[in-house]
């Protein structure tokens, strides 16, 4: 936040700032900081009117931690617990990811993202009978300090990702309570699909109840792994970029004009006039191409405004775009496009084999398969290889979702690739400023890219020459006013290029052998979804 | 595009589509591939009228890139145009950034982004006089296919980058030709502030000329340097928070709810209902925080509905944001945000000095200066500095510009550094969600950070507790039914973090020394700006 916004939105507080106001707020402020540390002594209190308590100084609630001082104690990660640390007094910070109480002691999963560890608070020289009902009573999904003996356990503990130790519990404090109420239980929502059942009470979570409670469905490891491995394709996507010399852009999300004819465009009030979202940076990168920079990508939202609700649209999405000039001949940039993706799926396969197999557990599908070079049929090819298998559908017809996702069996069925591309589209499918083909009018430089079946990339050589832009413009019927900008950027010498947009949440989604994309969006926008 | 737009966007087309429409849109195509030979041929023709042209097949108008055929040709990077390759017959492909005709040659340069080189197209053995005279019409901007000769200089060329080589040109053919009349001259885009003079017929560009007519001004040497190295500041953003550990995550910037108050949002039509344009992704990492992310950053546009016509205010701009879960202290998230400012300040400084130098040549400043570690100061040593300096303001007065400004004149003065922190702001000029200070209600644990005395981040602890969360919410009039998912992410374990979101305009703006916003974003967008 910006000062300037504070400002703006402290409008109503300034208001009130006499005197008076402030001495209140102050006093607020007081008795939120003392509220917290008298509960942690009520705790303590409650505890010892049974009985003398020895343990009291070791368990309670932690006043809310507001910085009140510098601690040198270093908290271990339970990902680093493993023999090597056996016999050692370590602090960990970690979730109450379980807890079972059993007469004079007290089992706790801890969890820190994908990783826990069983620990023991047993009545003995460090716990009390009462440190131990408190620590039994402690609320799943809190937050706990907890001091601890490293021990090594003579059985591998299967439960647990840490299996060769256990935690000897000598102190515990809670750092943030859970109320006792979850909306759901992480348990529920990471097991297989079909493994619920009513009647063995093993329930499963849909997952519109996961997504309105989203911030505890991402605790879970199969969401962990997901959104690990989408940091990592966004970060090979840019890295293999970068090293072939592209330079990153920035392009606008507001825009003047709907770009793309008109259709899908969310409209924005902007001061006394109207704008609206960008649909793709598309205009903007070849803008960029048009000034020098040669290769672009850019990483950013783009919107749809389209009523659709199926598993794989959503009204925002990331898109992971690529615009580059190339020297004769458009097949160098797929070339490009190409290998970037396969650097992706190399990248995620050595890195991310933890992620990929979490996932797996919960979401079964064969590993992800891909040649190199990566095949590329044309797109007469692909309709032959349809009609073979019974298709009827005209030269110049597109692709329909069903007959995409069997031409994807069919490819995989005879070149054992979950990851092809399609060139050379029939040109009254594809938008006004592409590239016809040089040798057939009716098709045209243009192509899509395909995982286990499912398009996640649309691209094509685009029009660079000014003239032919606007005849193909007025073709479509697009008001060239509101293109004047976009066409005027090719009057001044423009190399010919082309590139592409891939949707991220597809590549996750596909490359993971998942079956919604709101799976693999972390906050989803869908005609019906604004929230969280 | 996915081609599911593409079939919203033809909607029109698709009724067109009859067989008629079909043959006349093919015969479009064919005509606009066959016109540009024809332009080639007529070009050639032209020459030949005077007298027999025997170099008539070296020089031309190529037809436009269709991508007709894969050439095996290399093609050469003017960067690369050293003595190295003295002697040798290369092909390079660039704009004709200027063009001296004189007597039986002429002389061209060629630029390649930031890069040129001079060429030679002299009456001789590969070379007609129709071919020098080609060549010498060429209109500037136009891109150009060169072969020639590298040939070594007696004496340096001052006015080129490649200084040591220049070309003798044996072929010339237009790739894509510029229109004669440039909306604005790259020479005059690139003089420095107060040289341009009217008398000596010097002209400078004004800021709105370059902007309106961006992609030809984005070919100047400055702004190639100026995008090139905010590329960098991403990249060395992320790679430095990468290596620490954090997650890249996505955020929604379509949302339900103006987070912030409301004040200075943009509302969009969503459906039969409407939404906003997020601020900030703040609610939403710190969700991620709640989530068990750990530790977050995110880079993407954030959106102020703010009328403000400043140097430094944006309606639109790109948002470097980082949150983090600490153990106890605030103060350990303050450290990884100025290291990673550090990391890039370094990172700029050794990566990027030929970018860093050719900025100054247009925009002279002081090379950035920052300490290490990073200085900070409190907010009320900042308030003593201006009062000792003669400003007059009470304890909790939040900074105006002007006194930000002098006090990072002071602090440069006494400290010489350049980039400071800022801590422990008044509560009072704070958002609802900032933590209290623990030792003085009247202070909040929260710190912007400052480069050349322009405030580029502000953060804060944030309240982790739902309650506290609450009561701040309502001291502050916000709606607590807008804000609940929001809330509610506090209520099942929230571990104690911190954050901040600095703007990435405003980094390149400030550590390059320029003075308008609008200089570091490539379509700026402000109250009066959505074009292009």
């Amino acid at each position: 936040m910006t000062k300037e916004e504070v400002k703006g939105a402290n409008e109503a507080e300034q208001q009130a700032q006499s005197k008076k106001a402030l001495k209140k707020q102050q006093k607020e402020a007081e008795k939120a900081a003392k509220k917290a540390e008298k509960q942690a002594k009520l705790a303590a209190e409650q505890q010892s009117t049974e009985e003398d308590d020895f343990a009291k100084d070791r368990y309670g609630v932690s006043p809310m931690v507001q910085s009140q001082q510098k601690l040198d104690r270093v908290l271990v990660r339970i990902q680093e617990l493993t023999p090597k640390k056996a016999d050692q007094l370590i602090w960990v910070r970690a979730r109450i990811h379980t807890s079972r109480a059993k007469g004079k002691q007290c089992f706790l999963v801890l969890r820190q993202q994908q990783f826990n560890v069983q620990a023991l608070v047993a009545v003995g020289d460090c716990a009390s009978k009462q440190m131990v009902k408190f620590a039994a009573n402690i609320t799943k999904e809190s937050i706990v300090d907890v001091e601890a003996m490293v021990r090594t356990v003579d059985q591998k503990i299967e439960s647990c990702s840490q299996q060769d130790v256990e935690l000897h519990v000598e102190r515990i404090f809670v750092i943030s309570q859970a109320e006792p109420r979850l909306p759901l239980q992480l348990e529920d929502a990471v097991r297989p699909e079909g493994e619920g059942d009513e009647q063995d009470g093993r329930a499963t979570v849909n997952q519109d109840t996961k997504l309105d409670n989203r911030v505890i469905d991402l605790r879970t490891t199969t969401s962990q792994a997901i959104f690990r491995l989408q940091s990592g394709v966004c970060q090979l996507f840019r890295d293999t970029l970068t090293n072939k010399g592209f330079v990153e852009i920035q392009t606008p999300k507001i825009i003047s004009a709907a770009s793309e004819g008109g259709a899908n465009v969310f409209t924005v009030s902007y001061f006394k006039t109207s704008a609206y979202l960008a649909q793709s940076p598309q205009l903007y990168k070849q803008m960029c191409i048009c000034a020098d920079f040669d290769k672009v990508f850019c990483v950013g939202p783009v919107f749809r405004a389209e009523d659709s609700n199926t598993h794989r649209h959503l009204t925002e999405f990331v898109g992971l775009d690529i615009e580059m000039a190339f020297n004769y001949h458009y097949h160098e940039v797929i070339d490009s496009i190409t290998d970037t993706m396969v650097q992706i799926f190399k990248g995620l396969r050595d890195r991310f084999q933890t992620e990929i197999q979490t996932v797996n557990k919960q979401f079964p599908s064969e590993p992800f398969k891909f040649l190199e070079p990566t095949l590329r049929l044309e797109y007469k090819e692909g309709v032959a290889m349809l009609r073979a298998a019974g298709v009827e559908m005209g030269d110049e017809d597109d692709l329909s979702t069903p007959n995409e996702k069997l031409l994807g069996r069919l490819v995989k069925e005879k070149y054992d690739t979950d990851f092809y591309v399609l060139d050379k589209y029939p040109l009254s499918v594809r938008p006004f400023y592409t590239m016809p083909d040089p040798n057939n009018p009716k098709y045209s430089n243009s192509y899509d890219m395909f995982m286990r079946g499912e398009e996640i990339l649309s691209g094509a050589q685009r029009i660079h020459d000014a003239q032919l832009l606007t005849e193909r413009a007025q073709h479509h019927n697009i008001d060239l006013e509101k293109i004047k900008s976009y066409i005027d950027s090719f009057r001044y010498g423009a190399p010919p290029h082309a590139g592409g947009g891939i949707g991220l949440e597809r590549v996750t989604m596909l490359y993971l052998g998942l079956h919604n994309v709101r799976q693999t969006s972390m906050f989803p926008r869908d005609p019906k979804r604004l929230t969280p």
